[in-house]
């Protein structure tokens, strides 16, 4: 017996030194699937259906409903198996119309959007004179007394990086500029848009209010527009006509549409996108593109007619864009499961090709990461970090311990589009989605075929 | 005596024949110009002013009168003199709302805009099947019955091109789509913009009527709308919701702005661009840029304490985005003295640098061209034709045997923003703003001090 053992482990040893020299089975494959899907449009035509046969599809409208029947749909025509929805509630809130307009001493209308979340104002609307603040530290250090019955200006620009790395900071001033104003007896608050285009675009996103401090209606500028609030207050005071009209009462239904291919294991490895979009654009970029890549990657499998040793798990989270309310939901529903989710991966962040993989695994299981990038590397992908994100829609399962890869995309173009009207379909570069494709699905069959866990 | 004139002609033949070789004191003083406004921001501010102090100026609106008192201030402060303000009267129009929308069968909103001059629907819109055609010259072949209660939607692309040729053939889709579908029986009518952009714009400017053929509405849609609606349609049959409203009723007050630097003769040269705008954007390169380089180049001449031969007279048209109406108000007011215009030349094609000098002399008068040219060439402008445009409201002076000269500045991207939202301040550079304004101080230096009559 102990001979035999030995001779077993000799062998096993001597297949475990080869592997490390030459390619495994499933980096073979990956590198199929990768030559095939860079020759394949259909990440980019997935994007193109959604997008046109849906069109914008805010969080509990009935757009993101019927994007979730087309979800089903199109999971099925791929080929995943157990498709469903899993519904959860959301918060009612919808925009009816925005009035922003300077009253003296130059009048004109000013391009402004609500912020999601924003409470309206009354059927009047409030006319009050401006005060500016360079950025939201200013406002936050400003004297608690002198703003009342003002009209609070948060003038700070967005810093435009290929990380996306500006967005943090820009974010704070859209959701707590309310707050702060509010605090100083401000009426209303606009800011300069989180954005780094300079189109007469304003953009939207969730805003944010504080227990105890009076809720007071926000709009954020287009780029131009608050240029030219900027000049005219150079020039001297300025007085603006401010008019939202919102809708939100109660809750509505949303839902995640989930797919998988399944494995002959109990666990998981998870690709995930967000189907729903803000109300402006056709969200082409935010995040029709995530929802094209990851669905194409599970096609591609599919069609070579491989069958994964883990379950793979696609996840489109719905109501992303106003709390990560799907990804929530999903944590809460899946939390027993979440100890056999072995990896997961999120694709948001825009259209770009993916240039940088994290991953945030534990340290023993550093030889997968550099298995993954191995396979990835010829996709012009560098080695990043073991700090990954992931993506907004795993923060929660993250938080619960769930490892997750980063496949980083170039998102040096992504905030002049994002939560736009103009973010639509004629934006997106089909090599580029292929590319990510062609990633997603190497990440997707690597990790389905690990015999390791990343945690240990 | 006749020594004393054998003499005198020979010295004159001496001056002339010195003064071909060495530059004259015109070209030598249009250097000094050129280098005082290449080294200036004037036309820069100008521009600043008037689309930050004033904004929109619609043909006809309150605005449109705050800029002419606007433009009267800023003549008198540069120091042009008989500044006066010429009166005539504009049909009046103005946009109200615009709701385009698809019905079925991926309900969603278009961007649209009203072309100038269209008629409104009624309260409660209509709603009808598109049918498209995929240029106007489709849709002016097409047979007489078919198109009954439907919305025709012409879903033509302009050309990109430096010099604008591609405006041409766009702009009789945007003025005749109305009739050719209305004599088809079609309820309204929709284009692809005029424009060679790909954002969320749609592009405005007036469309037109026929005696006879009913007046129904229309609206431009966005480059990415158009190519929404025509994804659409290749999926099978969609209907439309539009809702239009305008006013429209009886006339109202426009003017032009008229300054001069004055001369010792009777003469003029001109130079002119347009105070109106259209309503959606600030009008910074359709025609603030206009305003700011030929006003900042009349500055840049009388801070030279330089006294023309001929008068220097600058004209800002009122009312010519809406038919040329100050164009035409100026050319019957001034007939009789027409002849006494030596040369006009407009700045109206955005804010790109000039690149050619196009003339429209006889031929006998080819060498002041040359001189001119000359004088323009170390701006990086070469010679062009001798068919000079002029500019749009130069056209019924020119009919009238006026002189023109075009400065014709780079094209190129003028028509992403050409009518649209976007055309505002922050596309304006000042670098080539200063070589517009040197190429124009030249121009009237030269022109104002020529000894020659273009005509003959």
């Amino acid at each position: 017996m102990k001979f035999i053992s030995l001779l077993t482990t000799s062998l096993f040893l001597l297949f475990c030194s080869c592997s490390s020299l030459q390619p495994s089975a499933r980096q073979v494959q990956s590198k199929t699937l990768i030559k095939m899907a860079l020759n394949d449009q259909t990440g980019y035509k997935i994007i193109e259906s959604l997008t046109t046969e849906i069109g914008p599809r805010l969080a509990g409208s009935a757009q993101e409903k019927r994007a979730r029947s087309w979800a089903v749909a199109k999971m099925k025509r791929i080929g995943l198996q157990t498709v469903r929805v899993e519904s959860f509630d959301v918060s009612h809130w919808e925009r009816v119309s925005e009035d922003v307009h300077i009253l003296s001493p130059n009048p004109q209308k000013l391009r402004a959007t609500a912020l999601g979340g924003s409470v309206g104002t009354n059927h009047s609307g409030v006319s009050a004179k401006v005060v500016s603040f360079k950025n939201f530290e200013a406002l936050a250090k400003a004297p608690l007394k002198g703003l009342e019955n003002t009209i609070v200006f948060v003038d700070e620009p967005m810093t435009r990086t290929k990380d996306g790395s500006g967005y943090g900071v820009a974010v704070v001033k859209r959701r707590r500029t309310t707050v702060e104003a509010a605090k100083r007896g401000a009426v209303a608050a606009l800011i300069r848009s989180v954005g780094t285009d300079h189109h007469r675009f304003p953009h939207t996103g969730q805003t944010g209010y504080e227990k105890g401090v009076k809720k007071i209606p926000i709009a954020a500028l287009s780029a131009p527009d608050a240029d030219q609030l900027a000049r005219s207050l150079k020039k001297g005071s300025v007085k603006i006509f401010l008019k939202i009209r919102v809708k939100s009462k109660g809750s509505l239904k949303s839902g995640n549409v989930i797919g998988e291919i399944p494995g002959q294991t109990d666990k998981f490895v998870v690709a995930g996108a967000h189907l729903d979009s803000w109300d402006l654009g056709t969200g082409a970029v935010d995040d029709g593109a995530g929802v094209g890549i990851v669905l194409g990657a599970a096609k591609t499998i599919v069609k070579q007619n491989l069958r994964p040793k883990h379950t793979i798990r696609i996840i489109l989270f719905g109501s992303e864009e106003v709390g990560l309310v799907g990804a929530k939901a999903y944590a809460k529903k899946h939390k027993a499961e979440l100890p056999k989710h072995i990896v997961a991966s999120e694709s948001d962040f825009g259209a770009g090709k993916i240039w940088k993989l994290d991953t945030r695994f534990s340290d023993s299981s550093l030889s997968e990461a550099k298995s993954l990038f191995k396979v990835l590397k010829p996709l012009g992908i560098k080695r990043g970090n073991n700090k990954a994100y992931g993506g907004p829609d795993l923060i929660p399962m993250r938080d619960l311990g769930v490892p997750v890869v980063t496949l980083k995309q170039n998102g040096w173009d992504y905030f002049d589009l994002h939560h736009t009207e103009d973010d639509t379909f004629d934006k997106i570069k089909p090599e580029d989605i292929a590319q990510n494709v062609a990633a997603y699905s190497a990440y997707l069959w690597m990790s389905s075929n690990t015999e390791s866990d990343f945690r240990n």
